[in-house]
């Protein structure tokens, strides 16, 4: 294949997911490929909150738990993402933040083996996202109860690492700094078979890449919706519970949305049966309710159509990088097989932070990761083919004038 | 004396706090004594929060982490919070909600307590909050070894049922239900004097009336920034950890935000120092910024000048219903003494539910609580004595005339 913006530009022309891009509120001059940290604002995100804030709360006030389905939000929302993921419907909540749901879910997993006390170990990666990792060893700790974490280092030594010891897998489907996706299935039937419980964290996989938690016979997952769902900033989190672990789900965060009968106000806990236990205190409406805006773009295409782009324009930036920057110390850190691959491209280069920086003051928004890493994110429902060649050609033009300042200042979030 | 509708608006005319009033979007012709449920509208929510969707969200997305202050939000808020109750900059976040919120207060309640393993039982009341109630149940079921909660059916038996065994008191300063508001610092010196700590949910009494956390040595406190702080619906909650106790404070909830340095993505878990450590996951943005705006109305009075009114609006609704509506079966069941009763008055109905539908559609939007209680919730940023004397006036034709439905259908959420 010979590369050219015309190239590209015809690419796009071609492309049937192209118009979705309107839906998308985008600043001019930005090429955005961080939909992986924070996705793009819905245009009607800004709609839907004027209407909660004016109409919702400031009108109708308490009445709106009921009028405008306040109450069941979390549960609508869980619905509709459901087939994003493989789930079915009154298998998720959208709820509290993905760690806190990460604990809920380790905590349920581990009540599952609960008649088996000799597994003590929660097997996951030292690479892992580290709240999940955090998350897995205040649970641990606080049980007091010999549970540990087992953390390993590359994806091929999880065979050897399960075992008669081993109470849970709890993995991040697609890392966040490599973009490695992981077989689902294949290592649900891996942990299954030597009696192990799965936990999955979909927040680099949810809307990013296909995926079915029920054709991989997974057991619990948790995942995020501010990244690839484009949700809004640190938008509630979800959790999926399937239908044949709900009735024995148990976690320790027993608030009352999780109650059988909220509002008769026992003093003894009584789960409710279904999703619900998985809820906890009130959430925040107005962010809950942007969660649909994201959702509802999803319902108008289906994931394997944005597979298909996502794989195009990762394969398309991967190649064009490996072309045009060739001669510069680049070196690609995600897989090129298009199975082990979510929807990011990283590459490492030695002064990776700092020709980060100097890519978003050129208008080209990735974000960088300990060490080394810039990630580049590709968002099919709003990522053009002709940004990325623009993207590479910045980064091109950065490398070969070495306009990047190894100095840099890191900031505090990046 | 002589009540009048004239002699209410006298009091409105002369009330200094009046003009606040205009600073919330109330519906017209609704008299709205809910605010302990969900506090109104302030007007400033609406351009707060099309600029954090417009501008910090769409146009400089992922970088609103840094220049927009997303990353500090919960510490900023926790600061405008902190003089309301008595608190000290840097001791409260903003974040989650108040069930999770408790749950990381009853932890490191039960975690300074880890030298005196006798002590087992964590004291509170039959008649809190059930989620409160449930959170500890849930803890301590998942801790098995041995913490029980022990209810105690009214506050006179709280200094019998604290001894030896007692590990926490948890209270929640002012009752949901009756409006009955605890001595924090005699209860706080009573468990401390028994060497029990103490953990008080402000859900009913931040914003509501004052009080001074430090002064009355309390241990940790938790609450709500949705009811008296106007925060918004399921707006995030609040966590108080004073300083004295941060070195030590420890919860299983121990996600990335609580970590010493987040972005370095190391896989060990270290606490922050500070009341950063009581933060796990990423936090709602949207709904936590419009939590601001509640905050700054009470910039401009203090809680002072907010009480002497709010006792105001209760002394005379209690005294209106009690003369207007006599012959009714209506019941007083909050305290009449003012260093006892919170910032809402309750009374009992036979036919609670029924009569509070009938006020409700007739615009006074109070709500109801199992069993038999009516709750009127008393706002003094933007409740006026007018409103008192119309609301006392629907309530006395509603009774005169029967006109309530006692085989109502209840709302799924009251």
């Amino acid at each position: 294949m010979t590369y050219s913006r015309t190239a590209c530009q015809a690419l796009d022309a071609a492309d049937p997911l192209a118009a979705l891009r309107e839906q998308f509120d985008l600043p001019a001059g930005i090429i955005y490929l961080d939909g992986n940290s924070l996705g793009a604002r819905p245009k009607a995100a800004l709609t839907r909150a004027q209407h909660v804030i004016t109409q919702e709360w400031g009108k109708d006030l308490i009445k709106s738990w009921n009028t405008a389905g306040w109450a069941d939000l979390t549960k609508r929302l869980g619905d509709k993402l459901a087939p994003l993921v493989g789930a079915l419907p009154g298998e998720i909540v959208v709820t509290d933040t993905t760690s806190v749901n990460l604990f809920k879910a380790l905590a349920a997993a581990l009540a599952l083996q609960a008649d088996a006390p000799a597994r003590k170990v929660i097997v996951t990666e030292r690479h892992n996202f580290p709240s999940d990792i955090y998350m897995a060893e205040g649970l641990a700790g606080w049980l007091e109860r010999g549970h540990t974490v087992r953390l390993i280092d590359t994806p091929d030594e999880i065979p050897a690492a399960i075992g008669l010891d081993t109470a849970v897998l709890m993995l991040t489907h697609v890392n966040y700094r490599t973009g490695y996706q992981h077989d689902m299935a294949a290592l649900t039937a891996l942990a299954h078979q030597h009696g192990a419980v799965t936990v999955w964290d979909l927040a680099h996989s949810a809307g990013a890449v296909p995926m079915d938690l029920h054709g991989a016979q997974a057991d619990f997952a948790v995942g995020c919706t501010y990244k690839y769902l484009n949700g809004g900033p640190g938008a509630p989190a979800f959790i999926w519970v399937p239908q044949r672990h709900q009735g024995t789900f148990h976690q320790p965060l027993s608030g009352w949305w999780g109650h059988a009968s909220p509002f008769s106000m026992a003093s003894a806990f009584a789960p409710c049966d279904g999703i619900g236990r998985a809820l906890c205190g009130t959430q925040p409406i107005v962010a809950l309710s942007l969660v649909e805006c994201g959702l509802d773009v999803f319902a108008q295409t289906d994931m394997a159509a944005l597979r298909a782009k996502s794989l195009a324009l990762t394969d398309l930036f991967i190649a064009l990088v490996e072309e045009r920057c060739a001669g510069h110390p680049v070196e690609l850190v995600t897989p090129r097989a298009h199975a082990r691959r979510g929807s990011q491209v990283s590459f490492t280069h030695p002064h990776g932070y700092a020709v980060m920086q100097a890519l978003i003051e050129r208008g080209v928004i990735g974000d960088y990761r300990e060490p080394h890493i810039m990630r580049f994110g590709f968002t099919p429902l709003y990522t053009s083919f002709t940004d990325v060649w623009d993207a590479v050609d910045i980064l091109r033009q950065v490398l070969d004038e070495q306009a990047y300042d190894v100095h840099a200042a890191r900031s505090a979030v990046t």
